[in-house]
């Protein structure tokens, strides 16, 4: 019977009764506490955000599961040696795909003006089509893959960009590699981020790269705030060359309230809110992963340390 | 050669060159011009909004071209009995649903909180997903069957609603006939209007339709104005059962600017940008039915008198 330890308060709170449920489901009897001698752990459930911890004590443990998709906290923890699992879950990449799709077709027709009102002014402009549309989409992993097929079955010409390279049918382009950067944001209407945090993406979008995007370009960051130098992001939205900045991550969360994105009338803020977790088939997941370590193969969507995800 | 009459300053003026263009791509060689004799005329190129005209001396014409897909101003004009047209054309279909799908993403994950801004306050509300937000489509012609398979491929559970029976694989229950209609509109969060105005479809939304909707439901018509009833509307948006509307026709266009719609805080109007007529693609079906006409083929998207549209 497999002891697993529930870290931080949420993941207790939350996970507890429902993965013991998917556990037992699949057949395994395991122990969940939130609490347990650190050498009798066989698995960790965690919530990255909540923890600074130091891993060596799990001397046991045959992997470390984040309820979270975003580890950057986890591998850059030097006593974290463990096999680590990031979260790969089909409601996460489901309501990313909406949060893209619905922000994306805000700024492709011009809904502001609209939500703001006319206020009794009958004036008519027609937005351009999707074909006339093009969007690049950075990070070509679940979640830019979902949005990315969605955004193409929609009409738009979709520019993807990837670590490595990557052929995807429904793409207009690809890129790849740092070199093929400005290549796939030459002339882009719509950037959409999906790429994980790590040192190769920290600061990727600055001003050299705003400026290979169409005048007026919209930016979309449901990913994680440090991949764009906010200081050139405001500069570039003071100039024009930005037009909108839509984000929902940013260095410091929650983002303190005199944050110039916060009062900056061409950015939104949302609040991390584009991809939650949801816990009931997050919980199917982990079940699933722990009950096919149990069965002896191997951890699925283990983090490659390398990679930084 | 046929002779071609173009009815209406701006069809004279939007089509004259790219029609005859048009035509001469598919071998016919026309006459086209803003004013002829009646008795020499062999197609009628028009717009309904322009046209209260007296169709008797037409007596050679084969066939009346409508611009626009909506032509209830052309069927109840008893001297028009010459084969009508309406256009069916990819590009207003295509805009019909890129609305669609930006207005019903906007209302799905509440977007409207973040265009005007959290001003500071990281309040974070996770939207239910597609699957969980049921939506109904009535009107399964053309623009409708775009948007409800559009809206369907995104995740919602699309009910479909029509005037005779209809079977499409991607909705998840259909209903048809004035029968079927309650049925259609029970427990839908988000109903979307695209039907045309006809004597069966005009007030087809009143009081009793709107209690049959999910609490706080939203209504999306970017159809035709009358299909609603006005009052019962904003009686319902009163109330709170309707929690929010979204208009872009209405009974008198330009909506007036004293128009209660403009100054309600739960509506938001469009002024009749949904379905924009392209002028390319419209020469280019309005070429191609005429040349199939002079072929002996027999004319497309040609309106049922006794349906009305």
């Amino acid at each position: 019977m497999p002891n697993i330890l529930l870290l931080g308060e949420r993941v207790e709170r939350d996970y507890a009764a429902p993965l013991a449920r998917e556990l037992a489901a699949r057949g395994v009897a395991a122990r969940l506490a939130p609490d347990l001698p650190p050498g009798e752990v066989d698995y960790i459930v965690l919530r990255p955000g909540a923890v600074g911890a130091d891993f060596t004590p799990f001397t046991r443990a045959k992997a470390v599961l984040s309820t979270w998709m975003g580890v950057e906290t986890l591998v850059t923890n030097p006593t974290l040696t463990q096999p680590l699992a990031r979260m790969v879950e089909p409601s996460m990449t489901r309501g990313m795909t909406e949060y893209v799709t619905a922000h994306v077709m805000r700024h492709h027709i011009g809904l502001d003006v609209h939500v703001h009102g006319l206020k009794g002014a009958w004036h008519r402009t027609v937005p351009p089509l999707a074909p006339e549309r093009p969007v690049t989409v950075l990070g070509l992993g679940e979640l830019g893959r979902s949005a990315a097929s969605t955004l193409a079955a929609l009409g738009f010409p979709v520019t993807g960009w990837s670590r490595s390279p990557r052929e995807l049918p429904y793409l207009a382009r690809t890129f790849s590699g740092r070199a093929g950067l400005h290549g796939a944001l030459d002339g882009a209407q719509i950037v959409v981020i999906l790429l994980p945090l790590t040192r190769g993406t920290e600061n990727l979008l600055g001003a050299a790269e705003f400026a290979r995007l169409a005048p007026g370009a919209v930016i979309i960051n449901p990913a994680r705030g440090p991949v764009i130098d906010d200081d050139a992001l405001l500069a570039a939205l003071d100039s024009g060359q930005v037009g909108h900045a839509t984000l929902d991550v940013f260095r410091r969360e929650p983002l303190p309230p005199d944050h110039p994105f916060w009062h900056h009338p061409q950015v939104t803020v949302t609040p991390h809110i584009a991809a939650e977790t949801r816990v009931a088939t997050a919980a199917a997941v982990l079940a699933e992963n722990i009950a096919g370590v149990e069965r002896g193969e191997p951890l699925r969507d283990r983090v490659d340390r390398a990679a930084g995800y």
